[in-house]
C-alpha cells in the first residue's frame, strides 16, 4: 500500500470512530502501520474530526518515533501506539478513544468478562485491565508507559484473540489488522462494555461463558475454520 | 409473493433493522418465507446494511437447507431460522439481532417479566429465556441446536402469543407473520427490555402485570376483537 | 381557531411527539380541543407519523364522544382523552406516550418526585401515579375507566401546576393549554423522569426539594409573576 | 473583538450546546464577555435555539446589569452570569445548561469526583457541588444568591483549575476563556458526569485519581508545559 493511500485509511478511520458515536469532542485517535517501510500513520493531535483531510495526517519512523512527514504535531498519544507497533508485530491499526462504558469499566479498574456470544465473537475472553501506573511511570515517559503496561499485561495472551485492552483509570485500546479494523474492534468493544454494565445490575451473580461457548463463537469468526462472512481470500 | 417481491421485502426488512438502531455492525439478519414455495429468503452474512440489494438475498429451499439461489453464503445463523420455520408453521418472519437491552437480559439469562402494558401490547405473558446449549450441543450442531433448544422452549406456549425469545449467553430472535413483522416485533422487544431493566431498578420488588390486564392489552391488538389500528382485512 | 388550523396543530403535535424521541413504532398520541365548538381533534389509530396528513385527523364530538369527520378510526385511547376534557375544563391539548423513563417510573407504580429546578419548573410537585384499575375497570370500558383514575387521581391537584400523570402499569399522560404545549409538557416529563431515575440510584436518600424552592421555580414560569421567556400578551 | 463579533459567537455558542445534545426545550443559556468594554452578550429568555439570530442577543452593562441592547428580556439566569463575571475576572464565557447526567449529580447534591484521565484533562479535581440556598436566599433575589454560593463554593478554588460548578437542587455551569470555550467544559462535563455514573454503579469503593495522574494530565492540557494539541500562540 503507498503512504498516501494508509493516509486515507487512517483519515476515513478516524472519522468512522466519530461517526460511530466513540467520540466526545477530540478524545480518540487512529494510526495505521506500513510494515514493509517501518513508517506509521497518525492522527493529528486535538484537530476535529470533521476538518481531517489526508494530508493532515502525522508520518512517524517506527524505530526512531521521529516526525518524518506533515505539517502538524502528532497525536499525545503517539509514543503508546509506537511502543504497541514494536511489542505487537502481528497488528496494522491501533484506536485509543475514551467511549462512554468501556472507559467506566477502566475507571473501575474492572476487566469486561466475557458474558455473552456478542463478546466471543471478538473477544477470546475478558477484556483485560493493566495494572493502575505507578508515580514515577507517570511523571516521566507517561506516554510510552502506558504503552508498556499493556505490553506487559499481554505477556501471556494473544493480541489476535484479545484485541484490546482497558488503560486502568483511563479508556480502551484496540487494535486490528488495519486502522479500519481497530475501529471496528472499538466498536465492538463499546457496545460489549455496554451489555455487560447492564448484565451485571441485572444479574450481579451471572457467570462468564463456558470455554466451548466462548470458542465456538470466536472460532466461527476467527482462524482456519471460521464460516461466518463471506470468503475473502480465496 | 413473487420470489423477486419476497427479496425486496427481506432486504428491506434487514435495512429497517439497522435504522431502528437494533444493530451493531452486521450482528443481525432478517429472513422471509414463501410457504407456497418452501422457500426462505435471508441476508447474506457479514455484508453491511447499507450496501444490501435485494438481488444479494439468498434463497434456501426450507426441507434441504441447501442454497438455490444468490451469489453469497447465507448468514451463518441461516439453520436456526430454518428450524424455527419447519416447527412453527405460522410464522412467515424471523428477525435476530444483538440488541443492546434485550441482549443484557439474555446474558443474565433471566426471561423479560411482563412489567407494563407496553410489554403486553406484543407479548402476551414474560419474553422466555431458554435453558444454556449443552457442551455437546454447542460443539456438533451449534446452530440447529439453537433452533432446537428454542422449540423445546415453546413446547407449552404458542407462537402468536409471544413472538420472541431469548436464546440464553446470546441475544433475542423475534417473529412475525412477515419479515417486516418480525422486525417491528424485535423493535418493541428492545424498547420493553429497556423499560423492564429501569423498571427493575427503580422497583425491584414489583409484580407482573395481573392476568386480565394483560388480556385486556394483548387482545386490543390481536384476535378477532382486536380494535387497534385501521381495519385491514375488509 | 378554525377546525383546519386546529387539524393541522394537531397533525404537527404528533410529529413532534416522534421527532423529539418520545416514540416507538406508533405508540403514542396527541389531541386538541376546540371549546367553542366542542370538538375534539385526535390522531388515527396506528398511523405512522411520518406519514401522518391534517386531512388525516379523526374529529370527535366531545359530549357524545361520535366521531363527526375523518376517514380513520381514532386513536384507541381516544376515549380516555374524552374523559379527561370533561373534566379538566382548563386543557386545550393532550398527549399520551409511552416514552422510555416516564414509562419505568408507571410500571414501577411510584410517582416522580420533585428531586430538582428542572421538574419544578414545569411540575409544581410530584408527577403522580395512578391506583391500578381494578379487574372490572380493565375489563368493561377500560380507556373510560383509565380516564377516570386520572380525574380521580387529581380530585385535590391543579391541573395546571401539574400537567401530567403517569397510570400505574401504563405510561404518562400529559396536557397543557393546546396540543404543542401537552408535548412540550411530555417532552419535559421524560427527560424530568430521567434525571430522577439516575438521581435516586447516586443517592437512595436524596429529599424531594423543599416548598421554597419548589415555588420559586414554577412560579418563574407560570402565572401572574413569571418572569422567564417573553411577554407574550402585552 | 467587535460587539457585533462577539454576539455571532455567543450566538453560535448557543446552538452549538443544542447541536451537542446538551438541550432539552429551551433549558440553557451562553454568555461572552468583552472585558474591555464590561458588555456581556447573552442568549434572549425561553427562544428556541434554531430561531437565534446574532440580533437577537442582548446586551447588558457588567457593572449596572441594565440591558443596553437586543430587544429581547435577556434570559432569566443573567444575574448569576453577572455575578460570576464580576467575581471571576479570568473568564471570558459561561455556560448554563440542564444537561442529564451532570444534572443527576446536582439533584443528589454530590461532587462529580475525579475517577479518571478522562475527568483529569479538564477538571483539576472535582467538580463541586455548592451548598443548597437557604429559604431567604431563594426567595429574594434567587438568580444573584445562586451566583454567590457559586463565588462561595469557589474561595479556595482556583476557576481555571476547575472550570465548571454543580449548583445544588439545580444543575451546572461551566466557563471558560470564551463562550465557545465555556461550551466546550459543558460538553467534556456532561460526558464525565455519564462516566463517574457508570463507575460508581459497576465498582461503588472506587478511589479518586492519585494526585500525580490528576496533575499529568491536567497539564497535559493546560498551562505553559501543555502538549496536547497543536501550537496555537506562537
Amino acid at each position: 500500500m503507498s503512504l498516501d493511500k494508509l493516509k486515507r485509511h487512517v483519515c476515513e478511520a478516524n472519522k468512522a470512530l466519530e461517526r460511530n458515536g466513540l467520540i466526545t469532542l477530540t478524545w480518540g485517535n487512529v494510526s495505521g502501520i506500513d510494515r514493509s517501510k517501518n513508517l506509521v500513520v497518525i492522527k493529528p493531535s486535538g484537530v476535529t474530526y470533521a476538518d481531517l483531510k489526508p494530508s493532515d495526517m502525522v508520518v512517524l519512523d517506527l524505530s526512531s518515533g521521529k516526525k518524518i512527514g506533515g505539517k502538524y504535531r502528532p497525536s499525545s498519544d503517539a509514543p503508546t501506539h509506537l511502543i504497541l507497533y514494536r511489542a505487537f508485530p502481528d497488528i496494522g491499526g491501533i484506536t485509543h478513544a475514551h467511549s462512554i462504558y468501556a472507559s467506566m469499566f477502566a475507571q473501575a479498574c474492572i476487566s469486561i468478562p466475557a458474558l455473552g456470544t456478542t463478546h466471543a465473537d471478538i473477544f477470546h475472553g475478558e477484556v483485560p485491565i493493566t495494572r493502575p501506573l505507578t508515580k514515577r511511570e507517570v511523571e516521566d515517559g507517561y506516554e510510552v508507559n502506558t504503552g508498556k503496561v499493556i505490553v506487559e499485561r499481554f505477556k501471556k495472551l494473544d493480541t489476535v484473540a484479545v484485541p484490546g485492552v482497558l488503560v486502568a483509570n483511563h479508556g480502551p485500546f484496540t487494535w486490528g489488522q488495519s486502522a479500519q479494523d481497530s475501529v471496528h474492534n472499538s466498536i465492538a468493544l463499546e457496545a460489549v462494555a455496554k451489555m455487560a454494565y447492564g448484565t451485571l445490575i441485572i444479574n450481579p451473580k451471572v457467570k462468564p461463558l463456558p470455554d466451548y461457548l466462548l470458542d465456538k463463537h470466536f472460532f466461527r469468526k476467527h482462524g482456519p475454520n471460521a464460516y461466518y462472512g463471506q470468503k475473502k481470500n480465496q
